[in-house]
């Protein structure tokens, strides 16, 4: 409501276009490396996706580099292909090698720049940005031009620069807060400024240091640019980029300004670029992250059982996420009630009382509630003892250098002792394996998922084992242990996923 | 310089006050639970950190809240220590029990709220909030009242209950966007338009569920607003809340406002509560991420290697950060160059450009370089062949349930055979300590740290394996190995670094 009324004072452009920079400023993410290969796979998802324009590389800089730009082009994308270029001819003659059809240039203008990078005067620096325009145009290839670290320069130079490149023919005008320096309000004033002599599109490339990098493009978006730049998951230098995800949505439902965006491929994409690139997304992380539609307080789960829209702003499906009712400390009865309703678990009063105290004493002391946990916790209340059908009566694994790892286990499955030894990769397949080999002839469970925490400390620090089992009517549960050998917390959260499974069956 | 100009349209503030409320909203993170000792600590740290206010619990939610409320009362912190109630006198009871000198009671404004959630008109909400706002007062204790989804709550309805609750001796007034759906421009709005009746101080609280919320919170104070709530790491439920140490950086170097905030410990901190919380950081968050102040491509470490400012708006020392120079595939010369004179290293041309075109190569196949890594490369070139002093003959180990963990290990010590057997808590910590002993006959080495990247996937998966290794006299060198077996990739890694600290000698 109150968007709206401010919305009148804008000059919001009718759509905006994104320039993609994942594969090319993304990649300057300290740390971050992609594959000819990696960088092609997320070049199609951006183009679904239904990015303007993917700045795919910067040529000049090395082999890589080039047979990237040349195998996306040659993929023959909706979206424009892009290539960077300092404001030199053999950059721009390395991005035309690769038959880019879009050339993104680029030089400093601002005082820090042109004292201490570049060691050039004013007029040396607007002759070679025209130079340049000029030369990308002359070989029929669509320009944009960025005068680095705009947001730190001169406002009278930066217009005199933009303006005898727009004179020189460019296609877009892109203003860079290099290093992040800049707030709403002063981007809004500049791109207002800029907006009274300049009539090429003109679109922002802003940097996160302050956390501003999306406000700060929604800002110039409201003074009437009609492009932004901006990364997938806001990789990027330092502390990377615009994050494209939360741009568009904002644009989207904030603004109302149409977009070619396929907003429900958000969540997927993100997650794409996370497992190549390793940079994984905090659960805290706007529209994608893993809690950004998950609920725990008791408060608010109340409200959004009611009515989700009372603490939702976007539905989940729309960014295709889905919505996490997570059990704690916090946690109301509403919610608890809400996860024995879907489970078909029905308590009386009495045993209501004695799992919520038992939830809220876990949370207490700091520990998070699965489902599995709780649906245990009630079938203990309910008299159906947590049995455990399958108990471990003794492991040993032997590993090393010359020995094939090897694992024998003795398990005690509803009475019967049973044992066996199996090989694997190293001393947790070994194990594994055993344990399977056994359980076989009973029933066929399988791993799902297995997962080690990351474990930072000594070699003595806990290890956190995680896994997902199934057997073969579909039943899944998890298993945790947490112990000082990584290869017993294994067997442990195994055997734990094991009597989950078998309770169930 | 920007800034500046637009400064003059604002209403700042002298000063701004922090509410931080990393131990509630923060808690309520889905997925994160804290115990009492944890959240005594963080309220320790956010006491020294400087901020005015901490929230530290919801008293009536469970009897551990309101021991962590009481027990940090006991602490005679600086900061005032808040409780949060509904607009119930039982929770207001709950949190006088505690003894906070604070009380932040909140009820829903909003026609969503009303109707879904509370099922109350507008008049008894009214009359519900003024009732416990003077139920506190009663009791001489500070009141702060929000008006929850203010930012969706009709202006007139909004602006009355302000008024009403001032007019019953609040202390302060909080707007709290409780769902993220606020711009820049409207929080600015919106606090401009309530400034005009509200003479007691304004806060805002902001939600993160576009990316805004730290940008709209700035907003607020253009507009005149003296309180910000904030979290450390941005934790809350859904996507978060405003992040504390970006607000704070931004206020006090964008603004140009005076803060209490000693900034200096803003990356401890958030350390801090990253570990206790399980959340972590991404590398590329503002202010505090790995990356902050890291620097990757070339072009760029020659602008910091020049001049530090040309790339970065604050120093890290402000925040207690690090500057961090990266190699990788887009380095240029100037940087690798920089590394090699920091380490003494001298190469000629030729030699530089067998190192240089060595790293390019890596980096195209999507590898970080390590300053170890770099270091290896040009004792290569040099013809110091990077000789294994140390070398693994032999070695097995032993675990189970019953045994006692157990490593035999043959090294080749400078051509000297040497076997030593250990026990540890794991198969990983008595192989490292049957190495340790057998080197100690030579030096001393000690593990600094040891770090298993997390692991998904099945048993066979790779296991990452990262140690940091130092010998007596400060030498320091790096690890790493990735084998499928997690115990040999250990194994590797510890002899990898050794190999590096006994080349340095």
């Amino acid at each position: 409501m109150y968007i709206e009324t401010v919305k009148k004072n804008m000059k919001l452009p009718k759509t905006v276009r994104i320039l993609d920079t994942t594969l090319r400023d993304g990649e300057q993410t300290p740390g971050v490396a992609m594959t000819v290969d990696e960088k092609i796979r997320i070049a199609q998802r951006l183009d679904k996706l239904g990015v303007d324009t993917i700045e795919v590389a910067f040529p000049v800089s090395s082999p890589g580099e080039r047979e990237v730009a040349r195998e996306i082009h040659k993929l023959n994308l909706n979206s424009n292909v892009c290539g960077l270029a300092r404001a030199l001819k053999k950059d721009v003659d390395a991005a035309i090698d690769c038959d880019v059809d879009y050339i993104h240039t680029f030089i400093g203008t601002s005082p820090l720049h042109r004292k201490y990078k570049l060691k050039m005067g004013k007029e040396e620096i607007l002759s070679k940005a025209v130079d340049t325009v000029e030369y990308i145009k002359d070989h029929g290839i669509t320009a944009e031009f960025s005068a680095e670290d705009a947001t730190r320069t001169e406002f009278d130079y930066l217009k005199k620069v933009y303006g005898a490149v727009e004179d020189a023919g460019v296609d877009y005008i892109d203003v860079p807060d290099t290093v992040g320096v800049m707030i709403p309000s002063s981007m809004n004033y500049l791109i207002s400024e800029l907006k009274k002599d300049i009539k090429v599109p003109i679109g922002v490339h802003c940097h996160d240091d302050f956390g501003l990098a999306v406000a700060n493009s929604l800002s110039a978006v409201e003074a009437g640019a009609e492009q932004v730049h901006a990364t997938i998951n806001g990789l990027g230098e330092r502390a990377g980029n615009a994050s494209l995800e939360e741009v568009v949505m904002a644009l989207i439902t904030r603004y109302g300004i149409k977009m070619n965006i396929k907003t429900e491929l958000l969540v997927s994409i993100s997650e794409f670029v996370s497992r190549i690139t390793g940079v994984k997304m905090p659960p805290n992380k706007a529209i994608v992250g893993d809690n950004a539609f998950a609920h725990e307080a008791g408060i608010h789960v109340h409200g959004v059982l009611q009515k989700a829209e009372t603490y939702e702003p976007i539905t989940p499906e729309m960014v295709g996420h889905t919505r996490r009712i997570v059990l704690g400390k916090l946690t109301g009865a509403n919610a608890i009630k809400a996860k024995l309703d879907k489970y078909g678990i029905e308590l009386n009063d009495q045993q209501f009382e004695k799992v919520f105290n038992q939830i809220k004493g876990l949370g207490d002391r700091g520990k998070c509630i699965t489902d599995a946990d709780l649906k245990s916790m009630a079938e203990n209340v309910l008299g159906k003892a947590q049995k455990e059908i399958v108990k471990l009566e003794g492991f040993s694994v032997m590993t090393g250098d010359n020995v094939m790892p090897t694992a024998t286990v003795k398990l005690n499955i509803d009475g019967e002792i049973k044992t066996a030894a199996k090989t694997g990769v190293g001393p947790v397949d070994a194990a594994i394996n055993a344990i399977q080999s056994l359980m076989g002839e009973t029933v066929d469970i399988e791993l799902d998922e297995y997962h080690i925490e990351a474990i930072t400390g000594g070699t003595n620090a806990l290890a956190e084992v995680f896994v997902i089992m199934s057997d073969e009517n579909g039943n899944r549960a998890t298993g945790r242990s947490t112990v000082d050998d990584v290869v017993m917390a294994s067997v442990d959260a195994v055997l734990d996923a094991i009597n989950k499974i078998l309770i169930e069956r």
